[in-house]
């Protein structure tokens, strides 16, 4: 299962076995079923998570109770209310497993110590949270440009398999589009 | 004009002066006047840059002409097409300047070494990257939400001085509202 971070982490930064021996003595594992939540709204987000198996969503209910998926996350990912973890505030979102899921958990503290003690873990999370920052700003063009036919071209470029695993109501929750709208991209 | 870096990497990272001129030999300065352009469409991209003084605004011109606006930079922010810089390819965005500027460049070759060669660096920009991902989650949250009113006041929150130097048409094409609804929020 470690095997699973450890080849994530090596894409990023080479590690000998003594240095990913130190690196995942940071994580605990944590399981849930279908259905379960990892993440509530109101609750203190002291984690951020490694997706090890499993898919999940991140989503944020607005006052008319309508759903706004911010992000997905399957094996390879990572997933937490961002805003909460690094402010060490409570949740605004919701996230929620979609398949069962194993996860690996990084507490905010030990995120800061490890980057501390290790170099190249420093790095590969300045690697991962550039790509992300990356990827938000291109959501935020086709938002701008109201271009979900494009929002849709890039969530199938990211993750070719969620198409097979996710409910197209979530996909269109996603892309802030009506199943309808959905419907005519993907065809069916 | 170097003390405005140093005392903005040190709000992050304290350094000694030796490191301090360490990393300063990695940027270059650069001068633009009012109108002048940074980074063109189509061009490669080889730098990020810090503002020293002055304003600019990086954009998206879609195919009927409109202007949508990614972000503003100011004194202390960073700026370049992002996505072009890390995959080191052509603009697609356009980044000029509001206001005559003063900026240090940083080249991707240079940033990478820099990274290598202190880890207090590479934490910096780790830190930086993951405030700029938080940020773009709580943008593509309000757009999603369509809450006009709310990306407002981010925008208000995260640049306090800039509705006075900045003309609302263009405050409209970063909210991605028309002049009529800001002027809604903004009684102006």
């Amino acid at each position: 299962m470690s095997n699973v971070l450890r080849q994530h982490i090596e894409q990023i930064s080479p590690l000998t076995d003594t240095e990913f021996d130190h690196i995942q003595s940071y994580f605990t594992e944590k399981k849930l079923r279908k259905h379960q939540f990892l993440v509530q709204e109101g609750n203190l987000v002291g984690h951020e998570y490694f997706v090890v198996s499993g898919l999940l969503k991140a989503a944020y209910f607005n006052e008319a109770g309508k759903e706004h998926i911010i992000q997905f996350a399957m094996e390879n990912w990572w997933i937490t209310d961002y805003q909460a973890y690094v402010n060490q505030t409570t949740a605004n979102l919701n996230i929620d497993c979609i398949e069962a899921s194993t996860l690996l958990c990084l507490s905010f503290e030990n995120k800061r110590k490890l980057c501390e003690a290790s170099h190249k873990m420093e790095h590969f999370f300045r690697v991962k949270a550039t790509s992300g920052y990356v990827a938000s700003q291109q959501r935020i063009l086709s938002l701008l440009n109201n271009d979900a036919q494009s929002r849709y071209e890039q969530l199938l470029a990211q993750y070719p398999s969620l198409f097979q695993r996710v409910p197209k109501t979530l996909i269109a929750a996603y892309l802030g589009v009506s199943r309808e709208t959905l419907s005519r991209f993907s065809g069916k």
